[in-house]
């Protein structure tokens, strides 16, 4: 590591994700100040230089890259952050741990699944802290919903059930690849919506309720050929536009699962809910803040679902912000996820999860989702 | 009255309240056969035969007059209900209490105050058993709110607001007066939203947080000239589009009230909350089976307003219907407080109000509101 | 049939639906007076004679049997109406049918696929009118749904997702079978939630969306063993407590099923949701009068779902019934079913549906479901 | 000025208000990169030496100091920050303002009216650029209201109503004064709920539906003795724990208002709802992306309530953020604030609003509402 307690940050990639992540580093200091860690914003990695070189600027790195290989060489780099395509996250993941680097990576761990389980291998051996960025786990109101579940006050769990509905890529007009359409590629993407939207809504599940043992799945592709962005060669499309599985978990309960981009009027509708014998939770991005929770031990005339907006000094992370009823946004769950990373450093524990071994669990499901799809059976996770 | 245990009625107009109340008693026996009393449908009365003759017959009316003053004579009626135009109302009820009818009439009591405290003087004197139609007291999550607040969950109460916000005058080429529009007619209505509208939201506060001391109201009437629906001539407007106003309850508590014709995007949106100490309370008439609850006595973290949804058998009226989670409607009302009136008559206790007695009560407020708003200063209730 | 424009009604049980169907015909009169042919309460039939006495007189049949037998052989009656547990619908109905009786059955068809099939064949045969209650296709709202997407406004299809989730059967304490819990115990039932409740959803989907290709199912039963009720004998528990499934439709749209009595906090919501290529709708038992609508083709910057409070004049069946804001409820459903029903009849069109062939359909569906939740595979729906 | 295009800050005050300005400056350089001028975080200045030591280096400041007046007359400060307790608002600003520095003034403008209208003389007469904090203007939705109004959408405007509801201070337990509980502090705050939470609801009222004619106000205070933080001494309580108002525009609609910190169940309930001709807007800060909008001009069976989620590109603001469907949080209100200040600067036009001046209109109302309170009557706004 570089001088005492800075981390310094070597971030390749600078789309969505690369911002979001030097938006989180930038915030710790401000409002996690007791962490004996802090991120420093060493370098940024981008091919393209100009846009590289304003980014930098624009987020106060010290210095700019456009060969992540140099990133990875570099001595005064203590921690990779991995926001690229997909396909490139096993070679820079393998490469940062053979370099002893801290690792950061965005979600899934790779479009491929043998991929993945290399990775996690060799991250595994090296011993470097390493972690993956599924940030919906720090959301304050998910996290309070895993809390409420650890607590026991749901009992024996009978269902999980979760979607993601997103609505942009209806238009058959939209083109696939590129910079900015990646996801849609499968090339770059690995898989459609198995590995962007319904992977959240796994690793969620299986933080909250455990381990998920079969799936029995179908995806569709509703657009059939699109033009590639770059080419501009009309192309078949790879990837799956929807994804729905149902399954069982270890604890005996039911598990649905729903993701797609053709659910016309949702933006980003990512929900959960959790019924026990005793109580049940629900959850829904869109107003975040907000965790609906039913106690049938209340009493029975005015038993209902409580409405929580979850933004007091005691609910987690909301000691951290404003005042009681006010929110905080998307970004935070980022910002929440690094402090944690951060914390564990110091702690000399187990890097805050998921890790990548983790992470390789929702890798697992979804590798035998779109392994079900196409077998029209139930198919073990393994 | 007429044979043991029938109770024939004498229904005096055959509009929307018409139709509502001969729906009303046409229930009791089927959902409430425990009853001693039963209501039998002996007479209607409208000035216009033939609709009055088809109306008696969908209804299975034995008759039908077009004088009421017949219908207050006829020996084989029991109780009159009173359902015309509001300006009908006093010398009505004033003939049947000496006729020594049974009284049921619609709100509010009068279109004018004086007249309105005659009427109650005359019915009480004259000893009859008598109720004015409020329904509201009766849906089922109402009633509960009521049970809530006398439990003394809420503790010390601070706040009550309510409001009643409709959208259907807005357009200037609406006609006013006749059959149909006659609430748009000052001369038969007596006031606008007061009287139609703000007269259920004051009857629900009184029930359920006790006494208005004085009030501090404005009104607006936002279209000054309508055509008349009968005569076709441009008048002025005389009633009041739209009331408002801010109160002291005799136990302390802030009072908030608000009723339009001109909240565009509502049709019929009654709400009132209340808040306590301890616990508030919210509701609103479009998903007029839910009631909203907050328990500060709740664990912090958890804690957060339930949305209960009042069907369940052993809720207020529950019993009587179909099974938890489904929905009675508006006219479910009507048929409560019916049969709660004439379960009164059978256990010789005071008749279930609201009373002709209590809706002076609300008429006491109403009167003073219209009065504040041509003062331009606090008038206190009386 | 018996005198001018009578329906004579035989009521076979004097349950939920019983009561619920003699409620329907009693306010036909009063809310469809247009109507030619009128039901008339001519006989009641359950073997508990006391009871099925009193249920008589509280709801005004002209008589009463305790043997369905001779109900089917009266004369005097023109329709049977058969709402008893659904492994004697089978029997009653095509003795019925041979008797030339009009039907009116309960959903679903039998508890038993073959028996259903060959229900069919006969009532088909003898040309009599039938219909069976699937009531929530006449919930206003559910209609406007169907109108909507009928309309086109939707466009290509590409998601239809229900469930129907209770949480009355969690405790294993409860006992299985009698008169009030046959609907636990398989051998009356035929299936758990697959015939109670997810067959709603399959019948409103097929209706809205059309037919079902295949489907892939997962069940659970949850509570293994459980005391039956008149025996007081611990039994196995033969149904499903919960029923999933995923599947094609006809249109190339993905479908998501669920049902269960498991899920904590849920009394009756029944949801389903639409996915269109240019809008979506989403509904909702608990609030039965809203139905939700987005338009894409809305201007993008105040483009979100429509929250529409369905009980206008000009929205289905609603002009029957109060004002614009209030609402009416569960019972209503029935009422409106009954009242197409004599229309159709009296239109000398087709009967209105789901008749016995529609709910085939649905059948069909269900026996796949449970087919595939026991091959675990893909099962074709046929 | 400092160097070029550098605004040096000092921001005075080192409460919620200080954290939260800080925060905005340090996000502009981020988010808003395109802009000229950007702000340096130079000095903070608070009494307690260690505790704005600390702070100077959680948020990266310059240097610190612990006299205001230091601070104003020092040569390396551009712009003075106000966020201390309202008292201290106008010595400060009119130092600043003789300074000739620019000046961002938390709001309300001063705890004394007077004094307010001396402010705005002295500012507007030295020519400094200067704003009030009044950041809901900034929150995307309630931006894309005013721009609904603005375009005339709504048509004639009938109604206004708004609320600040909380529930923090109904403990009499809870102390007032001192750093933390200054706003319960009359000599601190000057007022209650009326310059702290309705001050809030008429900025936003006068700027999207223009000025405020006349009010007729009631306040409370429902705990009458608290403990004072600091002496420990039973006081007297000074400030309005509830205020409520009703008001005519200038444009002809009604408005109604309701600040109180007694509501249970409300963490800071901050909703506003405008009535139109053709169109109604509402808005809620618990869920502050969303924007509900009606419009009268859809086809009728479809029409309802839309619930817009303010968080599209081509939305107020969202275009600097993440991706449609995520969230932003209270604190960008600020951000947003100040980068539209500074952007104002940059384009040499008059300073975005709320100005001094645009702030004594709100001033004016809450003097207004203070008097009326007293004088149980009708007072004009002047």
């Amino acid at each position: 590591m570089g001088e005492k307690k800075e981390i310094r940050i070597g971030l390749i990639g600078r789309g969505l994700m690369g911002k979001m992540h030097a938006n989180a580093y930038s915030r710790i200091g401000n409002f996690f100040p007791d962490l004996e860690y802090r991120p420093v914003l060493q370098t940024v990695c981008s091919r393209n230089e100009e846009k590289v070189k304003e980014f930098a600027e624009t987020w106060g790195f010290n210095s700019y890259e456009t060969d992540w290989k140099k990133v990875v060489e570099r001595d005064d780099i203590d921690a990779i952050d991995i926001c690229t395509p997909n396909n490139m996250h096993a070679e820079i993941a393998i490469a940062a741990a053979e370099a002893g680097k801290i690792i950061l990576c965005e979600k899934p761990l790779s479009s491929d699944f043998e991929e993945a389980k290399k990775m996690v291998e060799v991250v595994d051996k090296s011993g470097v802290p390493n972690t993956v960025w599924y940030n919906y786990r720090r959301v304050p109101a998910v996290t309070l919903a895993k809390q409420i579940v650890d607590s026991g006050k749901l009992g024996k769990i009978f269902h999980y059930r979760a979607n993601f509905l997103q609505d942009w890529t209806i238009s058959p007009e939209l083109p696939q690849g590129g910079d900015a359409l990646w996801r849609l590629d499968v090339d770059a993407a690995g898989s459609g919506v198995t590995g962007d939207l319904l992977a959240h809504c796994i690793d969620t599940a299986i933080w909250i309720n455990g381990g998920i043992k079969d799936v029995s799945a179908v995806t569709e592709t509703f657009v059939k050929e699109r033009v590639h962005q770059d080419s501009g060669e009309v192309q078949k499309v790879g990837i799956d536009d929807a994804s729905i599985f149902h399954c069982h978990f270890s604890n005996g309960s039911l598990g649905l699962f729903e993701a797609t981009r053709y659910a016309r009027g949702h933006k980003a509708l990512y929900t959960f809910e959790i019924n026990g014998e005793h109580a049940s939770i629900r959850w829904d991005l869109h107003d975040m803040h907000r965790l609906e929770y039913f106690d049938h031990s209340d009493e029975s005339v005015v038993r209902g679902w409580r409405s929580i907006h979850v933004s007091d000094g005691d609910q987690p992370y909301m000691d951290r912000w404003w005042i009681p009823g006010t929110n905080i946004g998307y970004e935070h769950s980022f910002i929440h996820q690094a402090a944690d990373f951060f914390k564990s450093l110091e702690e000399g524990e187990e890097a805050a999860g998921p890790t990548f071994k983790d992470a390789l669990e929702t890798e697992k499901v979804c590798n035998a989702v779109l392994k079900s799809a196409k077998s029209r059976s139930w198919e073990d996770v393994k």
